[in-house]
C-alpha cells in the first residue's frame, strides 16, 4: 500500500525583504534538509486556490485534498466547531464566539475579556444546552477567549449578520438577517435573545465575581461571527477512495480534516503557535500512516510570525522545523512513501497577513522525478520540474503517485 | 495609498526568428532598463486569457482587470463605440465600420477607400442622427477609413452578418439574421436600408466629387462588421473597489476602459502607432496615478510591427520604449509604485497575427519577490517566481500588492 505524507509549514511563503538581502526567509534560512527534498526530488510553485486569490488556512487545506473550496466551502463557524470537536450535523448554524467585556451599556471595553485564560468552562455550562425558540444551543469554550457556538433545529440560516463589531469602545451589534427570508429572521432574533440570557447569566457567575476581585476584567458578553451551515459533503473515502487524517493544533484546519471525513485528533503539545512540539507531531504522524493512506501535518508558527512582521522569527523557525525534519524524510525514505513539503498560502512580513504570492513544495519518493532544483526556496521552486500548480492539482498528483487515482479516458 | 503601473508593450512577444538567430525581438533587443525589472523582481510567463487562446487586444486587456472575457466580452462594436467616446447604453448594438468604395454594382474596389485621410466627418454627417423605422442612427468617424456605427431602439439584436465580406473584386454582402428572433430580422433590415442611404447620400456628396477630380478613390459605401450589445456590466470600482484608467492610442483599448468604468483620455500624440509620444504617455500616467489605483499604459507600436513582419523595426522600437521606460521605474521606486511591464499577446512576425504564444512579464514594488531571472524575453520569463499566470491571475496578484484583494477563507 503506498501512502504520502504531507508536510505544511502554515504561511512559511514570503516576499523579498530588504534586511534579508532581498531573500524570503526561506530562501535565507539554513535548511539542509529542506534543500535535500529539493535536490533529491521534483519542485514546483504552488497557488494553492489559485492564481491571484489569497487563501485562508481552511480553503487553502481544502484544496490541498481535493475540494474546491468555491463550490463547497461552509465558511468559518463550521470548521471551528468541527475542529473543536462538535459533532456538527447538516442544517445546523454554528458561529465563532469571543467572550468578551461591556459595559452597562453593552459598550465594549474588550474584546478578549482581558485575554482570558480560565473559567470559560464554567460559564460556557451556563448556557449551553439551553433552548430558544425551540432550538437547541450548543456552546462549547475553546482556548483562551475564543469558544464555539451552534444552533440546532428547523428553520434556521446563515444568513446573519456578526454581533462582533470588531472594536472596541462601540456597542455590541445587533444581529440582522442578511437576506428576506423568514429563516434569516429568526435566527437572528434567537441570536439576540441568546446574547441577553449570556449577558445575564454571565454578569452574575461567581468567576466573574472572582476576576473583579482581582481587578480583572469580566467576561460577561459573546462576540458571534463567521456565521456558516453545515451542508452535506462527500467524505474523502467516498469522493477519492482514502483515508486521510490531519495532524494539527489549529482548530479550523482540523475542522476541515472532520468537514471531509478525514481523523484529525487533537495531539498533546499540538499548540498552533510557536511552543508547538514538533516532535510529537512527527510521532502522530508516523503512528496515523499505519492505517491511512495520507497524511497531512501542519506547523503553524511561521504563519504567526508572518501575521507578527518577524522575519528572522519566522527564519529561525523554519531552521527549527528543519532539523526536526530530518527523522520524518528518513522514514519516509525507509519505507517508500512519498513525502512532499510545502506551505499552505504565504504570510509576507511585510503584510503581515495572507497573500496571494505562490508558495514553493518539493516531493520526493520511490520514483518521483528529479529535477534541477538544488535548494528549497520561491526563487527555486520556479524552476522545478511540477511547474506552477494548484492545491487541487497537487493532490491529483499525490493521488496518482499513491495509486489512487483514475485514468480520464480510455 | 498602495498604487500600480501596468506597462504594456501591444503585441511584443514574437517567436524564433532565424534572422536574429533564433532569438525573438525582445530577446535580440538591448534592454537595459528592462532587464533592470527582471533582475531587480519577479518574473513570469502569462496567458492573458488563457493558455491556447489568441487573444484579442481587447479580450486581453478585460482579462489584465481581472473580467474574464469568455463571460462578458460585449464584441468589438461596442469597444470602438466606447473607445470613440460614443455614450453607449444598455440595448445600443453597436458596429465597426470601413468607409469603402464600391462600384454601380456594389462590387468592392477598396475596402478602405483609397486609405482615405480626411473628409470622412463630412460623410459621417449625413447619416449620423437620422432614423430608420424608429431606431436612431448613432455614425461616428474615427482615424482613417474607420468609423462607428450604433442603433439605438426597441427590440435590437447583435445576432447580426457582416456586410463586409473582407475581400475586394466581390460585393457587398446582405446582412441577414444570425438567428430566428423578429430582433434580429429587423436589426438586418435597417442595417441593409442604411447601407442603401449611405451609398446614396455618399455618392453626391461634395467631398467625394473632389474626390474623383483629384484621381482619388471616392468613399461612397460603409461596411459593417462586429456587432455587439452592450450589456450591464459591474464596473471596476464597485466589482474590485479600485480606481482604474488606461492610456492608449487605441480605440478598443480605451473602449475596454471605459466598459469597466474606468478613466480613458485621449492622450494627446497617442497616435496607436510607431509615431506615438512615448513620453506624453508616461506624463499622463504619472498624472492619473494622482488619483487611481491602477493605471495601464499600451504601447501600440510593436504589435504594428508584427502585423508587418518587420522584426528589425519592432526590435528597434522596443528599444526605443526602454530607453522611455527609465524615467517611468525611477518614477514607481521613488513612490513605492508597483510596476508590472509585459503585453497583451505576441503578434509574432513570421505569422504577421496575434498568436497564442505567452507572454513574458517582470514586475518591480517595495516588497515583490525577487527572483533568479536576469534579462527581460521570452525564455528568460519561463523561469520567473510568479511561474506561468494568466492574466486574471496576474491581477489578483496586482490586487493583492496594493492591499486591495480580499482573503477567501480564515
Amino acid at each position: 500500500m503506498k501512502k504520502a505524507v504531507i508536510f505544511i509549514m502554515d504561511g512559511a511563503g514570503d516576499r523579498a525583504i530588504k534586511e534579508l538581502g532581498h531573500l524570503t526567509p526561506l530562501e535565507a534560512a539554513c535548511t539542509p534538509n529542506l534543500d535535500y527534498m529539493a535536490r533529491n526530488g521534483i519542485n514546483g510553485l504552488m497557488y494553492t486556490v489559485g492564481p491571484g486569490i489569497i487563501p485562508g488556512s481552511d480553503t487553502s487545506h481544502m484544496s490541498l485534498f481535493g475540494y474546491d473550496p468555491r463550490k463547497c466551502y461552509p465558511g468559518r463557524g463550521p470548521l471551528e466547531a468541527l475542529g473543536e470537536g462538535v459533532d456538527l450535523k447538516p442544517g445546523d448554524v454554528a458561529f465563532r464566539v469571543n467572550f468578551a467585556t461591556v459595559d452597562d451599556s453593552m459598550r465594549i471595553i474588550d474584546r478578549r475579556a482581558g485575554r482570558i485564560e480560565s473559567g470559560t468552562h464554567e460559564l460556557a455550562r451556563l448556557i449551553d444546552g439551553i433552548e430558544i425558540d425551540g432550538v437547541k444551543i450548543i456552546f462549547k469554550p475553546s482556548v483562551q477567549h475564543r469558544a464555539v457556538l451552534v444552533l440546532r433545529g428547523e428553520d434556521l440560516s446563515d444568513k446573519v449578520s456578526d454581533s462582533d463589531p470588531h472594536h472596541e469602545g462601540v456597542p455590541v451589534r445587533k444581529v440582522v438577517p442578511l437576506d428576506n427570508t423568514p429563516e434569516a429572521k429568526r435566527t437572528a432574533e434567537i441570536l439576540n435573545k441568546l446574547m441577553r440570557i449570556a449577558y445575564e447569566k454571565f454578569n452574575k457567575a461567581e468567576i466573574n465575581a472572582k476576576r473583579r476581585e482581582k481587578g480583572l476584567l469580566p467576561a460577561n458578553m459573546i462576540l458571534i461571527r463567521g456565521a456558516g451551515m453545515l451542508r452535506q459533503i462527500e467524505t474523502i473515502e467516498k469522493k477519492y477512495g482514502i483515508r486521510g487524517a490531519i495532524v494539527s493544533g489549529v482548530a479550523i484546519v482540523r475542522g476541515v480534516g472532520r468537514l471531509l471525513g478525514m481523523d484529525a485528533p487533537k495531539v498533546k503539545g499540538a499548540t498552533g503557535d510557536p511552543r508547538t512540539n514538533i516532535d510529537a507531531k512527527i510521532d502522530a504522524v508516523i503512528n496515523l500512516l499505519r492505517d491511512h493512506d495520507i497524511v497531512l501535518v501542519n506547523i503553524k508558527a511561521p504563519d504567526v510570525f508572518g501575521h507578527d512582521g518577524n522575519f528572522i522569527g519566522k527564519m529561525k523557525f523554519i531552521e527549527k522545523i528543519d532539523r526536526h525534519l530530518r527523522r520524518l524524510i528518513d522514514y519516509a525514505i525507509e519505507n517508500d512513501i512519498y513525502m512532499i513539503v510545502s506551505s499552505d498560502h504565504s504570510t509576507p512580513c511585510s503584510k503581515r497577513d495572507h497573500s496571494s504570492d505562490p508558495v514553493p513544495l518539493a516531493a520526493i519518493g520511490p520514483d518521483v522525478r528529479v529535477d534541477s532544483v538544488e535548494k528549497f526556496g520561491e526563487r527555486f521552486a520556479a524552476l522545478g520540474g511540477l511547474g506552477t500548480i494548484t492545491g487541487m492539482g497537487l493532490f491529483g498528483t499525490i493521488l496518482d503517485w499513491i495509486d489512487k487515482a483514475e485514468k480520464f479516458g480510455a
